[in-house]
């Protein structure tokens, strides 16, 4: 038996026909045209995916289940996705709506959660049981695996743990509290930061890197000029790796999984990031002595989307 | 088949016989006597269990389980007890020394842990796969119940919510970090604000109803006075209920569990405390239109314990 694994962004579908062990046979994508509302959306969703299967030399008699990743949430009771921004979805019935092009059973979940469950598949957690998968992007994102199975609550609300409070009354975040981790963790949080020393210091090498256009600054910016030993950039990586720590202790201590896999932009720094974090990690965690959490940078790139949503019905 | 339901303290042991359902059938108690050292108290903790089962006109034939809820944490891999403050236990191996007194299986976890169990089978959370115990008390413990399982993480240190940092920089905790949602949440946290108070303003009614010794200030002074209008005792409440909404939401964020259930000394303060978390939370949870975890008080009390120990082998 194969998989259908389909990754939805606000730009392209991509799918791809998956066999068991999580290896993509086939894959191909098209462009999201969200202006065409979700009904469109959902007939290309399942037409690239059954197209795949073929590709591959397969029939949907071969097709177990069909796997979709959406950058929202997904409530698994009532097979509706509540939001999805990026896709300007509101109450969408996907299960419904896809059952109108196949009969396989069709499994969907958030973007994070899918490629938490390829990276525990195919990736750098492969053979744990208990991972947690965190993006660090334009915000804070999470996938948790739970004794292999994708870990997404009672009401497909869980694994929000970018906003996690971690600094009360802190920065003021887009969800309308202050001082969720994602003001603090997110490569938003380094652009911001980047952008305050230079309105601070107008004359400092991260000012110079972007020709005084703060607005160019990028999280890359601030990481490489930390590390090439620029002092106030320095300033801000540790303050960003006392963040990212402290909200990693927290992750510790709620889920205690085997292993945190480090993903989205700000993980491309590398070795550079992985080292700190390490290093500042042991202050944070509660039972000093006791084994804990390994700390890991995501392994899959571009394919952890369709490889993890391909894997919801596994 | 029948249950062994063990409630370790520091105090007493407690044992019980319990069916399938949770249902005590016998109980009784025998004082820890933790000077022994740990040998001579899993002795008792065998001899009271196994004699538990005969008063309930049992043999160990019809036993199918033995679970222990101990005031630390154990590893369930090696299953050995690392840490036990209360006991003064350290590298404790519970499982091998068990075996010395019986064939049956044996089951330990932490107190918190067995009394969230015990909840969901007989309490409050009844019927629900998933849910969180808070227990607001000297700390905050937790325990956390995933698919009707007790969930302890992979190497047995999950579920330690109250070091879950939500003020990073705030007041030092115990554990050697600052801000730990247990230094703003637990019944230490409303003393030590009351203490303060009464430092600040030593004419105040708090101070008046210890006569004047800030040493028996317990949160139920704090709560009481309160509920009876006393602005300054109400402004420790709003914001007590304030830190423990944040801790919530953030407990929401990352197990979205059906029911979060309040156990411990403060939970004692009953529906004016309800009320007041119900009323607050609304304003810290991510997803505001989405149903989330309804917040409930803890229904069993002192039987929690041999329940929630029983409930572990079923």
């Amino acid at each position: 038996m194969i998989y259908i694994g389909i990754d939805v962004g606000g730009m392209s579908i991509k799918a791809g026909a998956v066999d068991a062990d999580g290896n993509i046979l086939f894959k191909h994508a098209c462009p999201t045209g969200v202006e065409r509302g979700y009904g469109a959306v959902i007939q290309d969703i399942a037409e690239l995916g059954i197209s795949a299967v073929k590709k591959a030399g397969y029939t949907m008699e071969d097709v177990k289940a069909i796997g979709i990743g959406i950058p929202g949430i997904m409530d698994q009771r009532s097979g509706v996705v509540p939001f999805c921004t990026n896709l300007a979805w509101h109450d969408v019935p996907i299960i419904e709506e896809m059952k109108k092009y196949t009969d396989v059973p069709v499994f969907v979940d958030n973007d994070a959660t899918v490629a938490g469950l390829a990276e525990s598949v195919k990736g750098v957690s492969a053979g744990c049981r208990d991972s947690v998968f965190v993006t660090l992007g334009t915000g804070v994102g999470g996938g948790v695996v739970i004794n292999g199975r994708v870990f997404s609550g009672a009401h497909g609300v869980a694994t929000e743990i970018g906003h996690m409070v971690t600094v009360d009354g802190g920065e003021l975040c887009t969800c309308g509290k202050r001082g969720c981790w994602e003001r603090y963790a997110s490569a938003t949080a380094l652009i911001r930061e980047g952008r305050r020393l230079c309105a601070d210091k107008p004359d400092c090498a991260l000012m110079q890197a972007v020709e005084g256009d703060i607005m160019k600054i990028t999280a890359k910016h601030v990481i490489d000029l930390a590390k090439a030993g620029d002092d106030d950039c320095a300033g801000i990586f540790r303050w960003y790796i006392h963040h990212l720590a402290v909200g990693i202790s927290n992750l510790i201590n709620v889920y205690d999984p085997e292993v945190i896999v480090l993903g989205g932009g700000v993980s491309h720094s590398g070795e550079f990031l992985l080292n700190a974090v390490r290093a500042a990690l042991p202050k944070y965690v509660f039972f000093k002595s006791m084994p804990c959490a390994r700390i890991e940078l995501a392994q899959l790139t571009n394919d952890a989307g369709i490889i993890g949503a391909a894997m919801l019905g596994r």
